[in-house]
């Protein structure tokens, strides 16, 4: 049975694979200072904007976040979140585990907004209580969001400004951030990020990589001693240059782009057949990730033959679930599930 | 200007004072292993119904609350609260800072309810994802809630079953539990506590104590090791025995409940005054907590006369103050805020 | 049995107890936002040369001690501290508890040299894996050191600047501060401490306080949220102003001096009794802390008349004892201890 | 130039590899609950006489030391280890950021003995004031260790019934294991492990995998939540797969024991010819370390063919350097080698 459940059923990327296997039995120094690293370290500044020393290798999402909390935030500092964020719901209290409170804010379809951030640190500054609640210290967005959603460039600019008005750190986890740039829909680039966030991901577990996650750390000082916290957390990989030759070849030949065109193109045309098949979507999602609501009888005709990961079941009884696309997903699997979409 | 504003303005009750000053040059061994602590042991234990051994004494109720989480939770482990709990607001991220997640319930007045834990357990436990979620390991509930409401017997045997159902640890914060015994509406004993709660504090801070919460913990096994925990976070006082002289003197003659009788005494004419007055409360608080809602004229008056504590500004632009009564309160004031609360 | 055994056997100096009985039915802000904090702040700021916002008062000296680490360290650093610190040893893992690291040098009673911290710190720098160990961040020391010696002006300016050098944070614990200030051979002041430390305390717990340590934080940068972290960990004290109440009192009439000139005067006189009675000293301990090294026999006869503090046991089985002394020392009981020494 | 100077210099066993590709573009499910990973278990399990349920893989060893720590220890407790050992030095604290103290003893060779721990221990029992220090809960050994020297099967037995004396959990940091396994001095088996120890590792970075440690946890007790803690820390690898599919090709066809038998044969051969030589070992060490002390001169020569690992200094100036082999070791190379140090 074919799985629509995720973006990372699969291993990697045949071209991630191939550099892996041309590079595998030469020599290399450990913990991310060979020639590798530095190759994707280059390879990413010039797609990013960042400097060739903001970028980190960690092998995987929850270590990324976890080390830029633990990075950013002074021990009386919180990290303040949509209420649906990664780190708020899904790492297993990895960030109270540094020490630290996630400050959840009421999500819309997985984002938070500039006035909200505002408010909230507004109300904190004016409390005369203040000292006896969490200061927030850092600003967790995830781009796309856990519900495909996108920020525009506007939002993210204000956004951006409230942070500063508030000296609050700003980040955002791209896990799928490989689906959010090649969406039409998206006008935030790789520079935009570079330049409006303090630190952000750029994920490579869902984007073809075997594992790994390109960590921006764009602000030198923070950068000094990061490597020290890496190895502490157990987030330093003994044999670095895995995620150098595997960032380098994501960045070669365009294969980051066409992995992101390939899953966006093939989303849209489900997307295109639900509509057509009248079935509704729970979040209005432009990514990789779509959240069609389910009749029962239709569900069960569905997961006969594909597997798709269940989200939410709403209060009528009807199911939602989430189909994913990504870089391996087959044209011909997709094409039986857009037939079968039109049954049911 | 006197003060109703909170229920630890003053110092000690002369009869606490009197103890330490006439203990003051005698020698003692250090961190509580003195005669005093062992006294004030044996007089909790037949007060409350517990073990001697069961009572550890520490300086203040965040240190209570920390050292209980700490003792109590695996590492992956989270402790459901109130989202109006003190732990969940009041503590700058304490319980974080140990490294466990609070997990929030919605209050009603301050309280969550057993089919609410219940329906949150069942559900993580019911979840595909469930380990990538914090797991619930602990309850934390206080009595009297933060809103001055109280858990009835039948509230509070209903949360320990759904505690056993699910391995909950079951936690009472105690820190005004003194205000909770001398109201005529509580049917929950001392002894109830001892019977349902893994562990539970009896505040001393605000029950006419200098400082001191003495923190019941129900299971022996858990105490084992539970002063290594205390040293370790600071809680342990040099000199143990000035929180035996005091918790001594509170369980002699009958002071606890002298101070717990002044209080709701007082608190209770205070509310017959607002109701008298027609001026609402925002909360049926039964205890030394009151909560009125005034118009902006009407405060301006009282705040002329006395300090109240700011507590929430509703929508229509009225004010919910906190007026707390203590051991402390005096009649003569009392008469005062009375009389002004008639005329305002 | 009168007891040397430690410097906190009772309670507080009468002046100290005199004032908390004084303004004890006062009502005041919590939590350290009282007047008599500020006038506390005012007193020590005079006497200490440093600015009034530095001085932060807890109730315990692991608070103080854990609360300057978490201050100061960032998450890949650690403290430096002789062996024998109170902080390597004596905490139960308060330090690591907040996840740092505590580096121990080899002590020369109880004392580390800045040549030791340099060498160690030249050594981390230059080590090619310097990442995958934890970075000397800070410099405990403690004066007096637990075996109750005195580290020199010359010797503090030394390390001072050789943390300056490797950009350390220095602080001295002083616990025992005021018997290291009255102490003949010392010649480091409070003014000392203020202008060579970035933090450091000035101990009541062992100078007549019922309880309480003032943390003298000399950045301004540093102090700004550290009210947060005091909450945090437990280190804030609801009714605050009891600390400040003791500090002021503790600063008023030259109380300060006479508690530690009346407990070093006792102690040169219990030396020059050991000294006359060949009785040899472990360590050459200039201020209220003693440690003889006894015969069984002498010890067998002592112990019957008076208690004293086992230390260590050497290898010739003789034994070594601590003797202290303090502001609350009787005179006749001195006298007896001083004749049984002769006999012994 | 050709390294000898780590045991990770390159990618994979060409037969790990291999499986990797084969596996590739077959979808799995993620986070280790896979058919790759559950034969991996099985394999595991009768290689090692161990539970098919006890073997956990993460991705690196710094991650397995310190969740084990985080599994097995309560807060007030500490890890034993040789102040040599790997969590003792080199890896930045990261048991200390668990909130746990690394409680050193004195090596011999990288070793510590089962007299060594109960004379510690029996210490903390007896000293009256145990509650200020760190009571120790859990001993760390590496076998082989940082100085490739191996606990023979009495020492490992009289270990571990001394933790059990003590109720201490005996952990084995297996990073090296299979240079273990595959020495001709060694009789400790896989199998002893699983009996005697609390839980150990089975590595696979220095042994022929990309990545990737089995953590073999041998109560079953404490697995039950293990999996939450795994994700808690970062240890959780998405593509957990890639985990299964390594480590179970690692225990197809013997290439474990062909690993370990290349590595230790060509290690024996450069011994004897550094005997021949009449260069000095630092260590007695009979697995793929060896510790040889170079004269300037002769370093200087073989420096300008291989990189070798500089490891310590000698007071007389002569260079304790590394010599490394492993899976990937070129026989080529190794005769050259040879060949150089009969010269120098």
């Amino acid at each position: 049975m074919y799985g629509f459940d995720s973006d990372y059923l699969e291993g990697a990327h045949p071209e991630i694979l191939s550099a892996l296997a041309q590079s595998n039995l030469i020599q290399s120094a450990g913990y991310g200072e060979d020639e590798y690293c530095r190759e994707a370290r280059r390879k990413i500044s010039a797609a990013a904007g960042c400097s060739e020393s903001a970028a980190h290798f960690v092998v995987g999402g929850t270590q990324a976040n976890l080390c830029a909390v633990a990075l950013f935030l002074r021990p009386w500092e919180g990290v303040i979140s949509a209420d649906t964020g990664h780190i708020a719901v899904h790492e297993t209290g990895a960030i109270e585990a540094t020490g630290h409170k996630v400050l959840p804010l009421k999500n819309a379809y997985g984002k938070i907004s500039a006035s909200q951030i505002d408010e909230y640190c507004a109300l904190h500054a004016a409390s005369p209580t203040r000292e006896h609640t969490v200061k927030p210290g850092m600003v967790y967005i995830s781009q796309p969001t856990e519900y495909g959603t996108l920020y525009t460039l506007d939002e993210l600019e204000k956004i951006s400004i409230v942070c500063k008005r508030h000296a609050l750190k700003l980040y955002a986890d791209g896990a799928r951030l490989v689906y959010a740039l090649s969406c039409p829909e998206n006008d935030v680039k790789l520079n935009d990020l570079s330049r409006l966030c303090d630190a952000y991901t750029i994920g490579g577990t869902k984007a073809g990589l075997l594992f790994g996650e390109a960590l921006i750390i764009n602000e030198e000082s923070a950068c000094v001693n990061f490597r020290y916290l890496m190895k502490q957390r157990g987030a330093m990989l003994a044999k670095g240059r895995l995620l150098g030759v595997q960032f380098s070849a994501l960045f070669t030949d365009g294969l980051y782009e066409r992995i992101g065109a390939h899953a966006i193109r093939l989303a849209a045309r489900i997307r295109t057949a639900l509509a057509d098949g009248g079935i509704p979507l729970y979040v209005p999602s432009p990514t990789n990730q779509l959240f069609p609501v389910f009749e029962s009888a239709q569900l069960e005709t569905l997961l006969k033959h594909f597997s798709l990961s269940p989200w939410e079941e709403l209060a009528d009884g009807r199911k939602v679930m989430r189909i994913c696309t990504s870089w391996a997903t087959r044209e011909d699997e997709t094409e039986k599930l857009i037939a079968l979409l039109k049954k049911v």
